[in-house]
């Protein structure tokens, strides 16, 4: 059978970004460019043309990007969403008979050919093109086909090196002959968040612990705790689930399996008597509380995110309503949760397989709906990895047609193929292995993954040093100083990051026992009053950084990573740029240079090597690093320059860097601090 | 909407081979292997299992081949496709609910814990597999359950480690639980072809040169030449066009603008008044002498190749009965060929753009039919890339359909992305940038391309060191040396490849002019008389490396090729392997390291490094280098010893590796032309 698309005859192929064939998504944020390269040609010699076709998928109206050839068949062009929700693009590419035309003629004449019937052929397509212009460009077309088809042509539409007139080029290619042109097979689609789902800056906190000392704490307190969560600089505020605790099998402090009658159980161990996922715990309050708080925190440009945690505890009402939705055992009892040889039997899972999948699931979605009508627009997943995969992508995908600007971000701390398919499923951001990631080489080698390969394109990370299951080593042992180290790294290398607060600012470094990553005295099972004033606090330190962050577009996105050359193992160095004009510095970029020491307990000190031309900086002209932590200016000239840094004083830079050099910058040689090379 | 596969848990994804998210299909010849990896993972930690469903496309019955984990989710297998035409394939996942019981099971045993209930969960999914299990099993599997039931369970299916018995378990994994199992979105497709299609050993001739002189060759002269090119080892004679030549425009000796009266004309100028595609050149014989020649090739174990090249003479008689299937100027003329300021003025091109296309794209198939049905089942198609895409891929689709032994080889040299993408719509084989390969980085970095990477799975190559339109300027230069070491490299690096013959193995070095790849007095405009019986002639080195070829599956295919180390860049070493028991050699497989030496003019040695260990060699055994050229053995010890090649003597060495030392071996040390690395 023939094909209907005989004639079509350019190819197209190598489409980037493309997921998995186009099964999957890309993700953009409203405002983002999505830079495409594709392979494009067609038989014979003839010149092709192409363009990128993107639209809103609701919208019936394609739009149009250009591509410009690159070299060897590739082609690369690019396109700005500017909509909230689904886009879907693709690209198309036809022969251009003008274009070759054009060059053949130029090419002959050249030669000194007889080109007479050229000059026929060339009025011809310009004649055709007429009748495929707009109202205003009919009558110019026709006059440029009877000036090629006049004696003066030469003279009327040749430019002295025999190649034609631009003013007919551009007309040309206003009305291209796109009859024949070929549609690439695969329509490819686009997730468009909010600026948050790319940028955002998270702080974790438990609502029972922010009452007076002794006191179960409500959502009253955790107003009254804004000012201080916004005096950082954090723009979302992470609740764990705030629903009523189980009782049965409720654990007691430091994770004990019999607990003690105060003790306040484990927030993830959700539903009781009052209720489960879509009810408030009565000792935090009542859910008009919790909308006041709400609101409160959206006056100081805070935004709440919930918990989804989808287990039960089994005292929810779940267990008794609909029994099917769990495992059940020869005996008649409920599955408990369980990873051999530990058992967890506060906790029963959802059974993805049961037979009743289509309740479970829909039930499942209105919990999200519930809490999205209450306003929240933004979840934390917990352990994804730990239901059906298909579940995801259908909820994700329903709400977020319903709400486009709704952020789920997933806690899912697995092997590598699970994290990235959760996120192809739909997940805006995702955990990842930063957490346990502390030498030059693991940083390296995972940002250069996670930055500059496809995983760029879906997978959007988002920092955590610590969480309340997770006290890494380094925190351990590293006192404050790897505290601060940590804090910059996750505040810098990517655009989202979060910290489990007050354990974080305070420095709590105190583990279960030796060798356990468990939080001693941990908030999941019990009441902790932190001394928010505590003199050791680094809540200035984290004010600072995120301040940076908000004010350096640099950081606010992850492509633009590339680290940079220093000769000391124990110092990483690295910048990130945003484009634009930036009249302040003198560059075409807002360029941001960080230079870490990843050693808490000893000086380090190194020779940086910046590639300065590739990063939009004249390498003859001295350039100024203003130390936005420190608030200094260093002056510099060449690409070396040497840093020391002592991780009790000063445990990092974050640069703002500008070509111009202004009168009151700290002169370089000064207190041999920083020095160019030359100096040194 | 709820999607219809919700329960299905497994997800499946990065399957390798799968070309362009499988819009085309890999390429094997009838009993070769498919080697598939696959990430296969699903949510929680249950166990998982999975396999490959693949079958001939014809066929309603799946075949099964089994997956194997390997790291970080990654699985395994290989089946093999052992009919001629299409196969699909695709993969299958599941939840493996038996594996993971009885894996906890242990863990929990060994931990102490009570699992009395447990054994319930184990007996229930024993007796359900005793519900979809074949007769013969299904009263085994019913005693299992009543085991796993009895009071004496431990000492009945409990192996001493706790773990289950062997037995239970390779009767449950005959009859897992699919009723879930996801399978992979792609049907993923295979070409199969004939052995021939990977390896053959082709031979170009000039009919009319077959003559004795002064004479126009015929097809009976060419069957007295069989016997010639038969003593070589070649299984493919390849024809250029035996089509009457056209009149017009006809191109005298060495291209000449004019051709005089007795000049024989370009056979790609296809058609004159007794015919075109579908019809002999008179002078060459009838179509009843050309079956006959073609049958006593057969006989001799070669196969006609004819060539395909779609374009036509101005006394085609297509331009007269379908003037519309060419383009036509505004003077009414039919457009020629032409690449500016350079006129073909004895061609006209099709027009794959024409109105009319349907009907001609099934006349242009009717040529390959005709052709077919007068025997012939191999093609070489001319300049394939100067016509569109879309026909290949229908053409080549609809014979191959109908005569799954066809092989179509395309002689496009042009840019990549093309030569590949023809390559993906069909061709069989494909013309290479062999012929400008020559130092080592760049054959080792084409070659690592073409057999290392995905395009290994539909890109055969076919490497010809000279071709009647290329004269390459080593072979210019090179003198005999040249000629041999291209002849070595073409025949070992790849498992097909072809020679212009006489030209080759004559030595013809003479170019048109200097900085030209034309050949001077070139066949594609006259008739020449060769010598075949020059002393200068190479045809038995050609003889000797054919003979390797047939004899040695090593060199059969490509995908085993590994390039060693050797401390001069002027020496070429590399391997290829093929599984099997040679119990003649005690290797698990025929293994072949061939050396060469790439400068045609100097004496080169140097150090070469075996990877004794990753070749199946035992490394602390002694063992044998057979040169299959020379006929002479050499023993080794170790992953060092040297070479030294003259490039007038022998320019290479084409090893075959034993790990038996003979008695009959010389000795390492005799001559001291290779000896191990102690004694050097």
């Amino acid at each position: 059978m023939l094909p209907t698309t005989g004639r079509r005859r350019v190819q197209i192929e190598g489409v980037s970004p493309e997921i998995d064939g186009g099964r999957f998504p890309i993700k953009r944020t409203v405002g983002e460019k999505v830079h495409l390269e594709v392979d494009m040609f067609c038989d014979s010699h003839d010149a092709i043309a192409g363009l990128i076709l993107y639209r809103p998928e609701s919208s019936q109206q394609w739009q149009e990007a250009p591509l410009s050839p690159l070299v060897n068949d590739r082609w690369q062009g690019e396109f700005t969403v500017s909509e909230l929700g689904s886009y879907v693009y693709t690209v198309m590419g036809w022969v251009d008979h003008f274009k070759s035309w054009r060059r053949d003629l130029t090419k002959k004449l050249d030669a000194g050919q007889d080109v007479s019937i050229d000059w026929l052929i060339g009025a011809e397509l310009v004649e055709k093109a007429s009748q495929r212009a707009s109202t205003e460009d009919v009558q110019a077309l026709k006059d440029w086909a009877a000036k090629l088809n006049s004696e003066e042509k030469h003279s009327l539409v040749l430019m002295p090196d025999n190649t034609l007139s631009d003013a007919l080029i551009v007309l040309m290619d206003k009305y291209p002959d796109r009859e024949l042109a070929t549609l690439y097979e695969n329509l490819l689609k686009i997730t468009v968040d909010r600026e948050k789902a790319r940028f955002s800056t998270w702080y974790e906190m438990f609502p029972r612990s922010c009452g007076t000392p002794g006191k179960h704490g409500t959502f009253a307190d955790c107003e009254a705790r804004l000012p201080y969560i916004a005096s950082m600089g954090f723009d979302v505020l992470y609740l764990p689930p705030i629903h009523p605790i189980g009782l049965k099998f409720r654990k007691g402090k430091n994770n004990a399996t019999q607990a003690e009658l105060e003790d306040v159980g484990v927030p993830w161990g959700i539903g009781g008597p009052e209720g489960g996922h879509k009810v408030v715990n009565p000792q935090l309050g009542t859910l008009e509380d919790f909308h006041k708080f709400a609101l409160k925190a959206a006056e100081y440009g805070i935004e709440l995110a919930l918990d989804i945690a989808y287990q039960c505890s089994p005292d929810h009402p779940y267990v008794q309503k609909h029994p099917q939705w769990f495992k059940h055992r020869p005996d008649g009892s409920i599955q408990y949760a369980e990873n051999p040889p530990k058992k967890y039997q506060d906790i029963y899972p959802i059974d993805f397989e049961s037979e009743e999948w289509q309740s479970l699931w829909e039930e499942l979605k209105s919990i999200v709906q519930f809490w999205i009508d209450q306003g929240i627009r933004i979840f934390r997943v917990d352990n994804p990895h730990t239901k059906a995969f298909p579940f995801w992508e259908w909820m994700i995908g329903e709400i977020k047609q319903a709400y486009p600007d709704t952020i789920f971000l997933a806690e899912a701390f697995t092997r590598p193929k699970m994290m990235y398919r959760l996120a192809k499923m739909g997940f805006t951001q995702s955990y990842t292995y930063f957490t346990w990631r502390n030498t030059k080489s693991e940083l390296t080698r995972y940002l250069q993954e996670l930055t500059q390969t496809d995983v760029h394109e879906f997978f959007r990370p988002n920092f955590w040093p610590n969480t309340p299951d997770i006290l890494p080593e380094f925190l351990q042992l590293g006192g404050q100083p790897a505290f601060i180290i940590r804090l910059i790294l996750a505040g810098t290398l990517t655009a989202s990051y979060g910290i489990y607060g007050l354990a974080f600012e305070l420095c709590e470094n105190r583990p279960l026992k030796e060798g356990s990553e468990e939080y001693l005295d941990s908030e999941k099972y019990q009441i902790r009053n932190w001394d928010l004033d505590s003199p050791d606090s680094i809540k200035d330190v984290i004010a600072r950084v995120n301040c940076i962050r908000h004010t350096h577009p640099a950081l606010q996105s992850n492509k633009s990573l590339r680290f940079h050359e220093i000769d000391n193992e124990e110092v990483i160095c690295y910048s990130k740029q945003a484009e634009g004009e930036y009249e302040e510095t003198g560059l075409k970029s807002d360029l941001i240079v960080v230079v870490v020491n990843l050693n808490p307990y000893h000086t380090q000190s190194g020779r940086i090597c910046l590639p300065l031309e590739s990063l939009g900086l004249k390498p003859k002209q001295p350039y100024q690093l203003h130390d936005l932590l420190k608030d200094t200016q260093y002056s510099c000239r060449g690409e070396f320059f040497h840093v020391e840094l002592n991780p009790q004083v000063n445990p990092a830079h974050i640069f703002w860097v500008k070509q111009y050099v202004s009168p009151s910058t700290r002169p370089m040689w000064d207190g041999n601090y920083i020095a160019p090379e030359e100096y040194v």
